[in-house]
């Protein structure tokens, strides 16, 4: 699919269909979003993917489907045939960072004034969301209230933090959120020319 | 261009030839970025273009550029007709979750497990990486090493984070990082199947 057509397509669809989405498909999904950058190309961001019904709807309650549904959407936490968890992990950065490449002896550690775990998060999330327009599928995403739960259910290591969850089905028609109906902002909104 | 060859010639670039970009360019790029999602839709990442050959030269000093020089990198900070300054606003999300569809009266503030303004800069930083190839040009990505310096040259309001530069503009043949040896890891290293 055309590259524009795919981010003009792109949006959080709040409703899935019951059609199953294959295991080969998650790969591909995620074989994209290991093209995204990472600093030091530390590959510190991955990925749990659950299909399992049962795992599915704990997750869902821990990501608190019940606020979604009181506010009048579908239940799309737990229809969504795959739930993919995004993770990062800090540690891994910190790691390559100690490298010799990138620490002469005796150098002390490298402060990071940007979080460039979460950052680099976001862009194997942002290829997640575009494969799957790309694969004729739809797909939303939460954010993680409680990370701990979510750890323990998933056995994710405390070093690794599960920063949200994108979930991936066939898209059935959705409600919109009161987010949507914000409306994007105008370009000037965002946009500054050579100083702000 | 198809999704797949944008994503698949998607790399970080090092070394630009001394053809500009257009302003119209510019815009279409951040046009793509605001497709970005962002949580509640805040829309708080925000742009600064670059094109100003002085100021370019000062903030290719901050970013570091004789460490890349250093090691052997084309000075492709300075070379790059376009330092597109990628700025995220936690201010801007705790406002919008202080609206009334967010938090009803009286609720304390909500508690940010992680900084979802990091995760959404990401994903507008990867819609700009990607909208450049789709246009032909190349990109890289720098981090900010100094963010209260390049705020004083840019005007970037205090409570505006400037989390990098991507630079932009026509490529040339460029050095390979160290990083980028390293090679991409096995799929199996980032995808756990149903639980970690």
């Amino acid at each position: 699919m055309d590259f524009a057509v795919v981010v003009g397509h792109r949006r959080m669809v709040r409703h899935f269909t019951t059609e199953p989405v294959s295991w080969a498909t998650v790969e591909r999904l995620v074989r994209t979003a290991q093209h995204a950058p990472s600093a030091g190309y530390s590959q510190g961001v991955s990925f749990v993917a659950v299909t399992d019904a049962a795992l599915r709807q704990r997750m869902a309650e821990i990501a608190g489907e019940a606020w979604y549904t009181g506010v009048g959407h579908h239940p799309f936490l737990s229809e969504a045939p795959v739930h993919l968890v995004v993770c990062t992990s800090e540690a891994a950065y910190r790691a390559r960072y100690r490298e010799p490449d990138k620490r002469k002896p005796g150098q002390p550690e490298r402060v990071w004034p940007v979080p460039y775990w979460h950052t680099d998060a976001g862009c194997a999330l942002m290829l997640v969301l575009l494969a799957a327009v790309n694969e004729g599928l739809a797909a939303a995403f939460v954010g993680v209230r409680d990370p701990a739960r979510l750890r323990a259910l998933l056995g994710i290591p405390g070093d690794v933090l599960p920063v949200g969850v994108v979930l991936i089905g066939h898209g059935a028609p959705d409600k919109a959120t009161r987010s949507a109906q914000r409306g994007r902002g105008p370009l000037t909104d965002v946009l500054h020319r050579e100083r702000w």
